[in-house]
């Protein structure tokens, strides 16, 4: 892969980091991932909510001491002041805080990447994506898993007709990471997860189901029309949703079910995605992320892999191990967000692109993913009734 | 595997089957697996609704001539006047031929293997049981997938608390053969399939929907509570039903969500069950059906196989090549199922059995089958309301 | 599939057996295997050496009593004096046996399915071609492996070209049966196989090598032209061998390796064949039999699988439940090797056969295989020096 | 994982690079593996032979223009007279200049990550090893797949006795990028691999074939006694060997099986190797790779995979995803490698380590890899005759 933003600006943009302190898995995922194709140069952060931790994180994670800052307002205020101030945020914090977060960063016209969900109110989604139109900043959603090539392979398949219309959908996406009552174990109350008021109306839909229902949307272009859920808890005692279950169709006609639970036992993150159309099924599974299957009406399937030669463009611009055999992970899916963030932040300055498709999740997808959880707690309040999302 | 029947009686019992002439695929399967442990001879029968290829196609499978009859009339007129006429009846006949079928047998005292659905009606199949308790006879559905040594081990183990209660259940049964619209082909109109007068209230409930729902009720030990359900058709034009998503509850509380196709283009017989308790998860997949799956909370993965030695006696019972790595396959998981007959019929005429439990499915999985069938058909016409299944 | 046998003769070939009794696993395998598809009645045996327990065993099998003997000679002398006497045998006894009973059945006049190895001898073998010769009867060797569909499949596709020509060969049959000290167990003296003087020169390679060995020259039609060998055993204070590794040349000039144990401990009667050709490869993998793994030179896989529509009139003919996704197992495979013996008997009766292509291995499959043995202890014994094989 | 380096130095360790102009695939892996953890800053570098191509490559990958050198002497010179000039070296340039620019490296006294094989010539190596043991420097020969954290697991599982001592050992590398006369297509003369001048004795032993030696004896921990060997070349017209099939003895007395192929159809850089004890087996695949397979004495295979919690230190200090089902790939396993030697060179230096077990490659890995090259390619000169291995 080539990089346009060096060839148009001769550096990286300047990125800050809101979050990600330990013992966040992800604030390292995406402080490397910013910097792997030298999109963006990691110049400022504050890691936590507590400003002395912040700083002392930050700069553990490398960061410029300068720049190490105790509150978002201050480093916003501060790098605002800078000729050489950041040009973009990563905030990946706890899931109320991002509508406030990002609130602050498009007043300050800074470029985003921002965690799922995009916030835990549908309202707030809205106005926040009327805020993101009117500052014309880019807001990419990290829907880390549309960040796999052969995902993005199913995707290009499927809008070029490899096997007709989408007749019938299946995700799941199950974990097992609560299948107990961690909530009661020593650390606790240190899992902002599982405070309903921290992690929103349903943690398991915010969490997971908007990744599940994001990946059927960008594989078939489709959006949701209707749903039928029943959302609730399998673990005893537990205050927060860990499982939900919902028949859908999408806008075209097909049907589907969508399947999370982060409750189930033994699961280690497992995500399978099968589209079933009028000539065949693809079927994206994570635990062979690296593969696509494509069976025919014949039943016979075909495995196309990461690196191969026959792959689309979409794909192939998506790996950097360009042989095939050679396994690439969750880390490089979540670096081709950024750079399509960047491609984004090229498009709005005037610059050329790589001339790769725009393939990343947008706030536009966000809300959508809000719009969807939002249904699915309706539906399920009234034992299921079917739901229609507004467009 | 010692031989029961054998030891009781000094000779197989006899057995007529009513059904199955090319180009069936359950007829060869049937005729085979009735006699492959000796449990069964296969003395009488009548494989076509039509007389003449009645009697021509049951000479060609071997069977003595002068009992290749016209019409199972004849057939139990002429048996029951016999000193060796036939002891049971296998009725694997068009969904609608059922009850008639079964009736008549009944009627005559003969014990029954009788394929899947039961019958077309719930109320015809409550009938049905009251008959069958009167008559004493033994009567045995075909559900084929339960006869597998594999799934009988998941049963054990479920039973045994190997994961803990049940929380969650997941079954998907996806096959390929009507992805297109074979009923305007050359031989449509043979295929009485793709009648609703003949193969029932809903094609794809009574054909494979009643094996996922029979898998979950078996290894669980739980029968279905209540169900939401969204049945219809996925190939334009069709009259009979392809698909059905069905989110259930069982009797414990736990979940599930059942998901059954026969227009998934590109899937081979697909069934995936599994299984998710307190302490981790089972899974078992037809492709794969000499092997079980058990995960737990850990997330580690153990696979154990056919023919290993720390197998319970349900799933050693059930195997005939009892070394690892020998494979059986479906005419075994049928077989299996004969045995079970047989013994059934030993334990009505007071003979000892081989003392291995009694796993079969019976005349009341039949009926909670179609009392499945019909909860779903009322749900999917109240668009997805919860509906109760009395028990 | 048609039966040519009723077609020809109006009954079933009759058959009988020596060999078996419990707790031989391939008795009952054979038993079933020859009567599955209506080509033999199974009308006579000898079941054990000893001639009390021969015939109680032959009566528990389900023999007609009276046709229960006690030794090969008995059973030969009271068979041919009678008009409806025994057509075929099959004998299933340990290796040191089969020379001796395969030429008291030729000089019957009997056809034979003979168990692998043919012999413990190659000087032997190659008589016993002679006498096969002499007598016009037909003999089959027991290669399993070979009548699986798939590998049927696999043997037509490399003939008509698929992949071109054959550059490399991997081969590899690894068991677990013997991976402890069995032989110092309760039951180890009955172990036939733990014995030198019966199992033959080589246990690993009789039993298992000759299987793989078998599977090579059969899907590329080319015999091994050179072997490099290393045989020996990694049980400690074991008198036969339990490993062999094998390094060949095919007639072609392909180059190959062969690997075999029955001391692998964990692994299953796993058996996989790769053959690589100018343009790909195909795989075949005994737990998943019922598929064929096919690659191209892009790294691209297709799976096809027996049932499908695809698949060569080899594989279409070798399969029973001509439906993709309905399992068969060993017990199928080794019934297709009944089957091709019964068409060989027709030919030599001047009946029409099937058609179908005779896919059988016979005494010339024997004999190979023997010489295979013998080159590979051959070259062993010299420090792994190059033996070429007469052909 | 905690940063020594940060903790020891206050600053990453100075890194150079040598060689990795596009379109080479691994020259991006290293420099970003290198900087991944923060263990090293990428400051100074020569990308290619030609003085301009490798300024300007070596600006495009973002390097200071001041330290992008046109030679590696002139890098040497310059970088030696900073205050600031590079610690360590990674050379990753065509085989036949390993022995030169390491031994400038070493004669700076710099500490070098070098690609396998370390050189191409067995008494070239064990010079090279006395220089480096004359400087002191640290030297990590870039055996990746001894980087990924279930071959680690596999090696600490296996060192802990889990299954006993090896008896058996397969190991496979087997690619297809080579299965075409690649040499006689367009940029054939590019491509410095298949000239033997550069490549070395034996393209496919010094490209693959060390990396499959060094997996064995990482894992076992034991060396090669003995080998013989078959070498050569499947595609008809290539100077450059593209086949070897190695049986060895380990030091222990085990017996193993090494197969490599660049010229296999339809393999994307697949390996395997399995280990075989006295109580079960354990298997790794690439493919897999984020998973370890463990067998046991009855058949049961469990399957733990990369982040679960019961893992070894050895495998959980090689993960940055610490969550099951977050897939690491290549890129990661290289990682490990220069967290490695950024731990001997904090040793060397008189600081603490991350404490983690310093399981990397080194200098001793790399003469022992051309040691078994040589043994391998006189064994093949001799028909396959046992050469022994001088330790």
């Amino acid at each position: 892969m080539t990089n346009p933003v060096l060839a148009a600006l001769g550096r990286p943009f300047r990125l800050g980091i809101i979050g990600g302190a330990p013992p966040s898995m992800i604030g390292p995922v995406h402080r490397l991932a910013a910097i792997m194709d030298q999109r963006f140069e990691l110049v400022a952060g504050v890691l936590s909510s507590r400003p002395e931790r912040s700083r002392a994180e930050a700069v553990a994670a490398g960061l410029p001491e300068a720049r190490c800052y105790g509150s978002i307002e201050e480093l916003i205020a501060k790098e605002c002041a800078r000729d050489d101030g950041v040009e973009a945020l990563a905030i990946i914090t706890p899931n109320d805080s991002h509508a406030p977060y990002l609130n602050l960063a498009l007043a300050a016209a800074l470029d985003v990447m921002i965690e799922k969900p995009l916030c835990n109110d549908l309202r707030e989604a809205e106005t926040l994506r009327e805020a993101a139109a009117s500052s014309g900043c880019a807001v990419v959603v990290t829907h880390t898993y549309s960040g796999y090539p052969m995902v993005r392979e199913m995707r290009a398949r499927y809008l070029a007709g490899d096997i007709g219309t989408v007749r019938l959908v299946q995700i799941e996406y199950l974990a097992g990471g609560l299948a107990t009552a961690v909530e009661l174990g020593p650390d606790g109350d240190q899992r902002w997860r599982l405070k309903p008021e921290r992690s929103g109306p349903s943690l398991v839909l915010g969490d997971i189901g908007t990744h599940a229902h994001h990946l059927v949307s960008f594989v078939t272009g489709q959006p949701f029309e209707s749903v039928s859920a029943d959302v609730g808890t399998i673990v005893p005692g537990r205050k927060v949703h860990d499982v939900a279950q919902v028949r859908f169709r999408l806008a075209g006609g097909a049907r589907g079910h969508l399947e999370v639970s982060n409750a189930a036992a033994g699961m280690s993150n497992h995500i399978r995605l099968r589209v079933y159309g009028e000539n065949g099924h693809m079927e994206w599974l994570h635990r062979k992320h690296n593969e696509l299957a494509i069976a025919s009406l014949s039943g016979e399937v075909r495995i196309i892999a990461s690196g191969q030669p026959m792959l689309t463009p979409d794909a192939q611009h998506s790996s950097r191990l360009m042989r095939p055999g050679h396994p690439e992970g969750l880390q490089e899916a979540v670096a081709n967000l950024y750079c399509g963030l960047a491609d984004m932040m090229l498009v709005r300055r005037g610059h050329p692109t790589s001339g790769a498709p725009r393939l990343v999740p947008t706030i536009d997808d966000g809300v959508a993913g809000l719009a969807f959880v939002m249904a699915c707690l309706e539906s399920s309040a009234r034992d299921g009734a079917l739901v229609r999302l507004d467009r």
